[in-house]
């Protein structure tokens, strides 16, 4: 059971991938998103391909019912190393994107660079320096930050797809730095510590 | 409902793409196979990737209630022109495979080369030559030989699999061409025609 305000927004994102998927799970209320979990699904001693896109399925299904999210936000690569391993990257993505497709949550799907530009202002940054941005944005708890990075780089899709759909409609170019921050109350961070 | 005899089983075989989806249904009774049905699922004015792979979900599952098919049988291709496009076909995988994993049917996957090489005997064969061997073995009606080719290469993956199913556990060596018809009854065309 959800118990939310008429306001608030459940994010599940998804870094789909055969060996490790990550998934992260952020909540919006009004113009403010905040943590509220994150974890990874560990495939790397499974060997059947078939149990592993089964286990990929059933652990997302298993997510949106536990959090009932409004919106899915996938991490999708769209280069990769050989035609064969996009293949399995494909499968693996098709089988998560059914299971938000069969529970009618509508889906979103964001690049590698695009996540990173948006969380950091840099499409080249590190996964460490993503992760870092999301612990003060999102006041991780630290045990939390502990987990490998499949689940950060997941928290990550779905705090992107926060960003981008609380920007505004066209691509607004801000008069001042006080104008950015006046229309982004999200992306300031009091760093007081 | 399903009416079959004890010994009776249904081979569900899917070809899936990102524009056209074919299948065909293969009746498998003691050693012998025979058509049940084939068709195709046309996504080619459709234009949002979601949309499509929500109908591939969909279709695929109504197949499966409508055959309820015991084995799933899927065409895999393991190399394409590039990156993205092996993506898209994986995700179209994905979802299909989704389908199956969720009703508990199990699947096998052929690769193209294989396909061919066990309904023609020519790894090469061209997509007439594998329906026109279809047409005789399953003795499909005429009317159903105008679809498309992607309904006969769906059905071309259900047969095959009838094929390997029904082989002997190991890669037997024949000791004569009358031990290999012998071994394999279902092989036999009778094309007295």
């Amino acid at each position: 059971m959800k118990n939310v305000s008429a306001h608030e927004k459940i994010i599940l994102g998804i870094d789909p991938g055969t060996n490790v998927m990550g998934f992260g799970v952020v909540r919006v209320c009004a113009t403010k998103a905040s943590f509220l979990d994150m974890g990874t699904l560990d495939m790397k001693k499974m060997k059947d391909p078939y149990l592993k896109l089964k286990r990929v399925f059933d652990f997302t299904t298993e997510l949106i019912e536990r959090y009932l999210p409004d919106e899915f936000a996938i991490e999708a690569q769209f280069f990769g190393k050989n035609v064969q391993s996009m293949l399995k990257l494909g499968r693996a993505q098709g089988v998560a994107i059914a299971a938000a497709l069969e529970r009618d949550v509508p889906i979103c799907e964001y690049a590698p660079l695009k996540i990173k530009m948006a969380i950091t202002g840099n499409g080249q940054a590190s996964k460490e320096q993503v992760a870092d941005m999301l612990h003060r944005f999102l006041k991780i708890p630290d045990e939390k930050m502990q987990l490998a990075f499949d689940a950060t780089d997941a928290l990550a899709v779905a705090y992107c797809h926060f960003l981008q759909a609380s920007r505004p409609a066209s691509d607004k170019k801000y008069k001042s730095w006080n104008d950015f921050l006046n229309s982004n109350p999200a992306r300031i961070v009091n760093d007081t510590k």
